[in-house]
């Protein structure tokens, strides 16, 4: 077993992480995007890439037709998978080895993978030579930006051959073909998507159904055609490469790919550049056009700093300092990276689940608020005259309701006050509320008013016990055979419910208008009522009741014992007790706490329940059967906060990141440059697969967590008037520091424990009478000194 | 280049065709099928199977999520491509190969791929170790039966691993899994098809969702997750077989495999025997019954010679003798057992096209009738009000109209007159035609009846002209573009159309009914004669109108100039005399023919035309863009035996048939087993590619072609009363014999070239007054000796 410092270790800057080694975690991956595409390239070579035309669309193909699909979690690879390669062969020995290691597979006398905030890089040495390669993206197109340098690092001339291998693969069953075009000096591929109704000609005639390879530098050589490249040799050893030079064929109805050759001489120390540009391309005139903008030292160098740039504007509004260097390292850099990976492009969809784009709109709000808010207004347009929130929110002209979006769920208007409230608090924005918005026939109704409806749906979806249904299921999707009938109800839901109904409560009390105030909390106090009475189940709340009235989720049940969502909701509703609250607690931690976090729920299922649904079909430990489904662990530590169980809060939070130790990296298998959807659960039942890291990073868990994480643990919270300070250190931190910027201003934030009763704070020297800063000038620095007091937790500022 | 009978040879028996190299033709195949299922294999081990649940599905899947479509022709193979293999270690030299040749790809001494009719063998020689491998199928359930023999070729000990390796791959994203089970001896992958949807359980939860690998003897050890077997090795090299034994590994939400290994000790020229059983089943109570049912050396046995036999019934009603060995093998052995293929399991759809399912009957005809006689009973109960037939015939409860057939196509009426004669023909079961069918509706007509409606709408869906229209297809699929408008015509359409109803005026005349029959001619005549009016462009007849009035498939045009169906269609209605059709057969000569056949048409487009539509995007000398699409090369070879054209017929009935030289083989890339749907075309524009098989199976093409043979080649033919005789021999033959199974009684034709001015026959001795037998009797063998006039090519029996 390696140290983990000789395995990986973030960069001196704090703005990369390297792996060291290709096959300790084979699929560690990171990911890079921009305004219209995605692409995730683990650090053996493989990726998978996407780009909005406006639905999602592949350049780089599968070796057969694969079906069209959401973004699936644990990515399966395999040879022909598509990836972007390098063969390097020693022209005098024959020997071959491949950057970054696929498909040759060669032990690497060093290895780098190197995945920045706006790059991903790799350095390669093999037989005395040294490869580097390197991506960026551009801002608005749809294009790679590759960098090969390719360095002799003996003292002897060496003659070699690099042949980029980029696979293009099986693009239609229609019309596929490659050839090299010496006046674009590169590979193009032409197709033709399929269709075979008329209608869809239409929708498709303007499709970038051309994938263009292009080369700054003329090659000596080329091959257009797969099977050609390959041969008899294998991906491993292709037989293209055994000759002097690549025999320059085309592709005709075969399967294109993009590989070129270069002949080159390296005097001793010598090294060589390379630019390649790769991507998608509506015609001939594009592909110049992208060719004459990217392709060159100079464009290469400007448009690295603009996509750097870019993504330097997801910074965030806080950055930490504490005892835990690489949890901060993950806080300051990847955290609201990923939140503004969600809040940008609603994770390459054209239908976002209503939940997850408010949510993702949620993060955003600490991030672009301005995009937030837009986001909101939106989703409010197409509310439905019920006041019920439609299951997607449609983002382009066009769009249509897919896959999951096609079957009824019920939590949607939940999410509305919940997400409100972060933004109003991080932005004092209360005129957002007296915007008109007007929905899909014109008619007008204010953020307020809309909001105040889907309130109002939320208490008329009830059964007559006052319990909210759960249709074909509520956040957790799979759970669709419930109240399939239209009987069934959701435990979660009733007091998530009731939670968005206090906080709706507690907004229009802040407009002044209490009447509302008073029925929304009276609406929520006899939610939370109903939860006791039908679901408690005397150590935690029951998951809900199904339509032939059978309660679930309580201590009979074989799997699907104790449910997360519904204790940690119960908790931010208020239905729950101190009581309840330590008992919930304590069954949480004994039967859902991991290595790797707090599980959804246990024991998994390992049959169909037909009267819970699709979650009961999934995979023991895969999402969403008994996971560390971190969206659920996120809502738990959100909630674990407002009840002031910090210790338990923190740990759970810093679990939900691989390492520190080498164990743990090498089980979850993931660099910590995001929190994937879901870590393998099922620990009691499958310890072997437990922990592993789904690999994708689309999820609703960062925004909870970076609300947390301000809100919580450095407890810099808004209000109408200013800011509260209410940090939440774990028992064993003597303090820590912040930087959080602030409806314009910047403060700086040191917190230490010191002997103090309550929190104090001084402002730029001076003790302020309460934690609170208001009268807040933007453009100003604040310096705050914070005492908590000794071996305490602290008190959420943000409470619910 | 080797020759080609060291390349390839029909077996002694001619029940066999046999590959003796696995790279001169990687993708050449075999393909069996019984009730429930089918498999496709390569000579390398590639596979493509699918059984029937009722919607077709897999139980050895790609290592990605494959989109479910319709059977694609030009199967792309790649390293993790589903398929059957067994790696062979030497354990004392560490030694590895695999048969039948994938992954390992290793050289082999020796090596015969053998395509049987009811089996597909290899046999491979390497390291002194010699590799038998089988499969053959049981007839009523989805399982196939795999043989292995080693044999230790030489006089040492041998000390030896042998790693069955059966690719599951990716089942599911819901769930998979699999591992070994001692009490089944073998490994079981069980999933979930995954579903969003409440309703979709219902229609999924008996599916046959586990794979199994069973053995017959317990293997030593075993692996059933894909990334550990495959490991850094890689496939061509696995790593799980470095160590001393398989490391007993399950899959857990992983891509199961099924991998074990057996080792085993040689002595000199000693061989071992195994036995497995691959497949899909519900449960474990299904597996055990299939290995009660099957995996055993006796039952292996009986199920084989059951499975011969299933297959032996499909022989077909003529054997040959003629000049050309090679095509008398495949019309013996290979055609019939493709029609029958075709007729008895629909291609392993449950909505086939309409079109295609009375073809396919129409060859069953020859085969099965009283299959084809259901079969049109079947079809016309699906008739629609209108008296039009659908786009697809349902063939099963729950089965929908999918893909191409929620397409409006305009041809469907005329395959039952068409397909009817040649039932009639062979059968004299004038009865059908009185047959009650009842529609979806309880409205029942007689056979008569329906046809006639479908013969008025034909008439009726005309345009001003008295063409047919073509609404978004005809025969043509893709031609989806001429008249989505509702104008459009199609020029193929209205002499199909006057062919169609020109053969129901005969059989209307035939059962006494003048009246429609002289309507019927009517309505013929004048089709006809619109076609000569608007559509003959001179030397041919042209493809159509468009919906804006643009006359296309003529000599003005670039792309699409002359269309082969017309031309055939043409003179099968009489809408060509003498002259016009000399000119068309010249102009098909010099603008169609290729030397692996007829292409559909000429020039292939390289670019959309909107006013044609979808076939003008696909890839030139692809289906259907300018290939040698073998289905409309047929109707011309039918065509031409009926004007006599019988050197030309034969030609390009000769070229559907790879061979008989070497390099025809290569290019084809295929054994002489089957037809394929096409063969590359756009031989003038892509001379490299040209001539590729598709190696597709599914095609219409063969029950004309088996038509063609038996009325035209052999001129063996049945009217109301007996059997015609009238071969047509290319002149260069001196003669032929046939045997000729026709309503229960068995001809023994002996053809031969003499000094006579017409057909003259002998049967059992004594000279018939014309070339007819009347009066047959069943069960009675009659020998027919025939004479023909020299150099003259013969007068078809059935004209049109």
């Amino acid at each position: 077993m390696q140290h983990p410092n000789q395995l990986l270790r973030p960069a001196a800057d704090g703005q990369r992480y390297e792996l060291l080694s290709p096959t300790a975690m084979p699929r560690a991956a990171g990911f890079l995007w921009n305004r219209k595409m995605m692409i995730q390239m683990t650090c053996r070579g493989y990726a998978v890439a996407q780009f909005m035309q406006p639905e999602p669309a592949k350049y780089a193909h599968a070796p057969n037709l694969e079906a069209k699909t959401f973004m699936q979690p644990e990515q399966g690879y395999y040879a022909h998978h598509p990836g972007r390669f390098f063969y390097v062969k020693d022209e005098e020995t024959g020997e071959l080895f491949s950057a970054p290691h696929e498909p040759v597979r060669a032990t690497p006398d060093r290895f780098v993978f190197s995945a920045g905030k706006s790059d991903l890089a790799w350095t390669v040495e093999k037989l005395g030579i040294r490869i580097e390669m390197a991506l960026t993206l551009p801002v608005d197109d749809v294009a790679e930006l590759w960098t090969l340098k390719v360095t002799n690092l003996g003292s002897r001339p060496r003659k070699l051959s690099i042949y980029p291998y980029f696979t293009i693969g099986y693009m239609s069953w229609m019309n596929q073909s490659a050839e090299y075009r010496a006046d674009l000096r590169g590979i193009v591929a032409s197709s033709v998507t399929p269709y075979q109704k008329v209608a869809d000609y239409f929708k498709q005639k303007d499709f970038k159904d051309k994938t263009f390879f292009l080369c700054e530098r003329a090659p000596d050589a080329w091959e257009a055609a797969q099977e050609v490249f390959e041969g008899e040799g294998g991906l491993h050893a292709p037989s293209a490469l055994e000759g002097e030079s690549l025999a320059g064929g085309d592709a005709r109805y075969e399967t294109p790919v993009a590989a070129v050759q270069y002949r080159v001489a390296l005097g001793a120390s010598a090294s060589e550049e390379y630019r390649f540009l790769f991507g998608p391309a509506f015609d001939d005139a594009e592909i110049v056009a992208l060719r004459e903008r990217y392709l060159g030292a100079a464009q290469f160098t400007a448009t690295a700093a603009e996509y750097a740039a870019f993504v330097a504007a997801g910074h965030g509004c806080v950055t930490i300092e504490t005892p835990d260097a690489e949890f901060d390292n993950f806080v300051n850099h990847w955290l609201p990276r990923q939140v503004y990976y969600h809040g940008g492009v609603n994770r390459l969809t054209t239908d976002p689940q209503t939940r997850n784009y408010l949510q993702d709109n949620m993060g955003m709000t600490f991030v672009e608020p301005a995009t937030a808010r837009h986001a909101f207004l939106h989703a409010l347009s197409q509310q439905e005259p019920s006041g019920a929130m439609p299951d997607g929110i449609l983002l382009v002209e066009g769009a249509e309701l897919k896959y999951i979006n096609q079957v009824p769920h019920t939590d949607h208007c939940v999410w509305l006050p919940v997400c409100l409230k972060a933004y109003l608090d991080e932005t004092a924005d209360w005129a957002l509320l007296d915007e008109l918005v007007f929905d899909g026939v014109g008619h007008g109704l204010t953020v307020a008013q809309r909001i105040g409806r889907a309130m109002e749906w939320l208490l008329k979806e009830r059964d007559e016990r006052g319990l909210s249904y759960i249709a074909q299921g509520d956040w957790c999707d799979p759970m669709n055979m419930v109240g399939y009938k239209g009987k069934g109800v959701s435990g979660w839901l009733t007091v998530a419910a009731a939670y968005a109904l206090n906080l709706w409560a507690d907004m229009c009390a802040e407009r002044g208008n209490d009447e509302a105030a008073t029925a929304f909390r009276t609406g929520a106090q006899a939610m939370n009522d109903a939860a006791n009475l039908h679901l408690w189940d005397g150590r935690w709340f029951a998951r809900g009741i199904t339509d032939d009235g059978v309660v679930f989720g309580v201590k009979d049940d074989e799997a699907g014992r104790i449910w997360l969502n519904p204790q940690a909701w119960a908790m931010l509703s208020g239905a729950a007790s101190a009581e309840q609250r330590a008992a919930m607690i304590a069954e949480v931690e004994a039967q859902l706490h991991t290595p790797y976090g707090v599980q959804m729920f246990a024991p998994p299922f390992a049959k169909m329940r037909e009267d819970v649904g699709r979650v009961t079909q999934k995979h023991p430990g895969s999402a969403e059967n008994g996971a560390v489904y971190n969206h659920a662990a996120a809502f738990y530590i959100y909630s674990l906060y407002t009840v002031n169980d910090t210790d338990r809060a923190w740990d759970l939070m810093r679990k939900m990141i691989p390492g520190p130790d080498e164990e743990d990296y090498l089980r979850r298998g993931q660099l910590p440059v995001f929190i994937p959807n879901y870590y393998r659960g099922a620990w009691r039942e499958y310890p072997r697969t437990a922990g592993r890291s789904s690999h994708l990073f689309n999820t609703g868990t960062v925004s909870w967590i970076y609300r947390s994480l301000i809100e919580g643990l450095c407890g810099l919270v808004g209000d109408a008037e200013g800011l509260r300070i209410a940090p939440q250190l774990p028992q064993s931190w003597p303090g820590m520091r912040a930087t959080r910027a602030f409806r314009g201003a910047t403060f700086d934030v040191t917190i230490q424990r010191g002997d103090v009763s309550a929190v104090q704070v001084r402002c730029d020297g001076t003790p302020l009478p309460e934690a609170r800063v208001t009268g807040i000038e933007a453009g100003r620095a604040y310096k705050l000194e914070v005492t908590i007091p000794q071996g305490q937790e602290g008190v959420m500022a943000c409470k619910p």
